[in-house]
């Protein structure tokens, strides 16, 4: 999710966390990361998200976020334990990065010599560590311009993506970057708000209750939420930048 | 917390997170990062501890851990804020280490021209930042053994407490490094295990109850939890190891 305003996300996390084990079998663990300013709120468990009791606080408890990576997770590659659940957090220049994965990477073994080692054994892991070597590599001790960051990720991701699919979400807390190989969509809801519909519970909202007209929140997901929105698909190995609720080319 | 054993800490939390805006006056967020494996669980807020949705699930919740670092937070640099919360994670030889510090730094700016840069504003961040930093300057790509870690932490936090107080706590997951600078009291719980009773609720525990004659669970704190336990005081600019729930030179 990345908005213009802080946003609670108890809506999308309510249909999204029910594929942890209910709806779907991603049930090999699920994590979620909210930037709140430079800071981050980073929850993890190894537990399906359908039955874990931190899931259902954050089911429950409205945190506000501009920038949010949600992961649930069907373990390919890594066994089940918390330091091979997404999303990954690491500091480059000063702020944190959030990272996650959906996909399966094949022979998939960049040369890490730089600062960033993996903690666990994904693919996924090995993948943001390598993204931020070579970000630190090209760019040195400072933060680019984003047409410049944006350009370097894209190659990283079609570098990476020639192993297997890369569908990926990285964020600094103020852009949020999406990459698809095989399967990413989203959806901009902005005034006039109405109702959504989640596909995997009975559960509905009318946002023109909840928001301002100011309001403009992307949700971008590997498969669509809601069952009565129009949602956007990415084209394969396209990047799309969201920048305050909207992809920046649009 | 540093135990022989996966261990929960609701019983010692409660008595902490009182402190945090009830019986004491460290109201400006707080923190508590649980290893699991080589991951990590971590939560922070700046919501005052006794009030925060977070810390009553921490509460409830029975996290098992063999090394657990919490802090509460009485802002004296840096404002309150989420990314100047502490425990503090970063990653260091592809593990994480985890950082958490009681006391007030001055003209404390050490040179950072490494990897690890502060995100927040703290004297806290800049003192973990450097002690990695450090740390990877002497020792390279590889995790030394322990008396030399400890040697080389035990000369970075003596030269930053030239600075101000430092009482501090790091670990890696597999041991908890605690220095004293002021105030910090350690107690070791093992067989045969008896009832204690915290200080700041009203609350107590038969250990004996809860537990197996094998376990062994250390507890280091600024200030003793219990009043009916003896607490060992550290000396000042004392750094303990802990392992497996004993201080390592006892």
């Amino acid at each position: 999710m990345n908005c213009n305003v802080p946003t609670d996300i108890v809506f999308s996390f309510t249909g999204f966390a029910t594929r942890g084990g209910g709806t779907d079998h991603h049930a090999d663990g699920w994590g979620i990361a909210f930037f709140e300013g430079a800071g981050v709120r980073h929850f993890v468990d190894h537990e399906a998200a359908v039955k874990s009791p931190i899931a259902d606080l954050i089911r429950k408890y409205p945190i506000k976020s501009k920038n949010v990576i949600a992961h649930i997770r069907k373990a390919t590659q890594g066994r089940v334990s918390l330091e091979n659940c997404h999303p990954f957090v690491r500091e480059l220049w000063g702020r944190y990065f959030v990272f996650a994965h959906n996909g399966d990477l094949k022979n998939f073994v960049p040369e890490l010599n730089g600062p960033y080692q993996p903690v666990g054994t994904t693919d996924s892991e090995a993948a943001f560590c390598y993204i931020l070597q070579e970000l630190r590599r090209r760019f040195d001790d400072a933060l680019p311009m984003l047409p410049e960051l944006t350009a370097a990720i894209g190659e990283l991701c079609a570098e990476i993506a020639r192993h297997g699919t890369f569908n990926m979400m990285l964020s600094d807390g103020s852009a949020l970057f999406a990459h698809c190989s095989t399967s990413l969509h989203y959806i901009v809801r902005q005034h006039p708000f109405s109702e959504a519909v989640l596909s995997d519970e009975e559960v509905k909202v009318d946002f023109s209750e909840v928001t301002t007209p100011d309001d403009r929140v992307a949700i971008i997901v590997t498969e669509p939420l809601t069952t009565n929105e129009t949602w956007t698909s990415f084209g394969e190995g396209e990047l799309k930048v969201f920048i305050d609720g909207l992809p920046l080319d649009d």
